[in-house]
């Protein structure tokens, strides 16, 4: 059984799924597809919380509440939004393919969460990809690549084909969950429509 | 203990929680506090669905998935959104100072959301008041005057004080929980920062 789990860089819910989150969980195997979430929420004229600030403060009450819950390291709020996200995602996208795409997100997500570096820029790029035993000067260009574009494009086309609208989503066929908090709804939907 | 459970007539997801939650549960009393959401929506320049056809195909599926998993009925989409939500939200305060609110806060919400009838409008006013034994015409005349719109505006206020921006919240004291799917999380951190 396969969930696909559909994740932004420059989202803050999707902190708590990247650390929780592993290639497999038992029968389950999650396929990391990074998109670039900007392009739609700019279609859909939507700002999530940097224009409301109530919304913004409850995010990051509730973030904080969360990660404590499950035991996960987080010095808030860290800096927001990320003016470079575009970057991070090209970077992750070209690590899905060569192999180390999963820790980089990881590494790039603690450097943002844990130490106060803003994702998609330096430090934590390079940081984040020394971590990982990639060189960054290749792999920046690797992901500025006209072909790394187009494929972060057509990732984006399909989720936005599939109707994601927000980051995480974990998608089960046709169906979706928005959210880190629907995560274990989206894995009994995948028991429990095994072969549906 | 108590939890308030802030609450606008015009919201979905508010059905979920309208039809699980009673006066109390256990060692926790509920106190149900209608406010008119959509004035803080405006001075946030925010629509949450009807504006965003896929965010509010998502709402429908997964309010449908959620009441499913409740046991709760539900003849999905309702008519969204509600035009008169305000007068729902007047009729439910006038309710909640005379003893009668949370019943007609039920029946207009299986109204709307198991017959189809809009919230606010008629004939979903009339059924609602009639089925908790109240006379439509002298709550109507209560609910629009001067002195429960003044109340509404004064509880609206005191929920954007408290950082409130969606419904429903559940409030324990100064910490808020936001979303039907939070209400665990509102009961547990009551129980665990008793007298705290």
């Amino acid at each position: 059984m396969q969930i696909d789990f559909w994740f932004t860089m420059g989202s803050t819910y999707s902190y708590l799924s990247v650390m929780r989150l592993r290639e497999r969980a038992g029968d389950i195997t999650f396929r990391w597809r990074p998109f670039h979430l900007l392009i739609i929420l700019q279609e859909m004229n939507h700002v999530p919380f940097a224009d409301k600030p109530a919304k913004m403060a409850y995010m990051w009450r509730d973030v904080a509440r969360r990660a404590e819950m499950y035991g996960i390291p987080a010095k808030l709020p860290a800096p927001y939004p990320a003016k470079q996200s575009i970057v991070a995602n090209l970077v992750a996208l070209a690590g899905m393919q060569e192999g180390w795409g999963m820790d980089f997100v990881r590494a790039a997500y603690r450097n943002w969460f844990q130490r106060g570096e803003e994702t998609g820029s330096e430090p934590n790029l390079s940081h984040s990809l020394r971590e990982v035993g990639q060189d960054p000067a290749r792999v920046l260009a690797l992901a500025e690549s006209a072909a790394m574009r187009s494929l972060l494009v057509q990732e984006t086309e399909e989720a936005k084909r599939l109707g994601i609208f927000g980051s995480p989503t974990f998608a089960v066929g046709r169906e979706l969950f928005w959210g880190d908090d629907r995560l274990d709804d989206a894995i009994a939907w995948a028991r429990s429509h095994r072969g549906a």
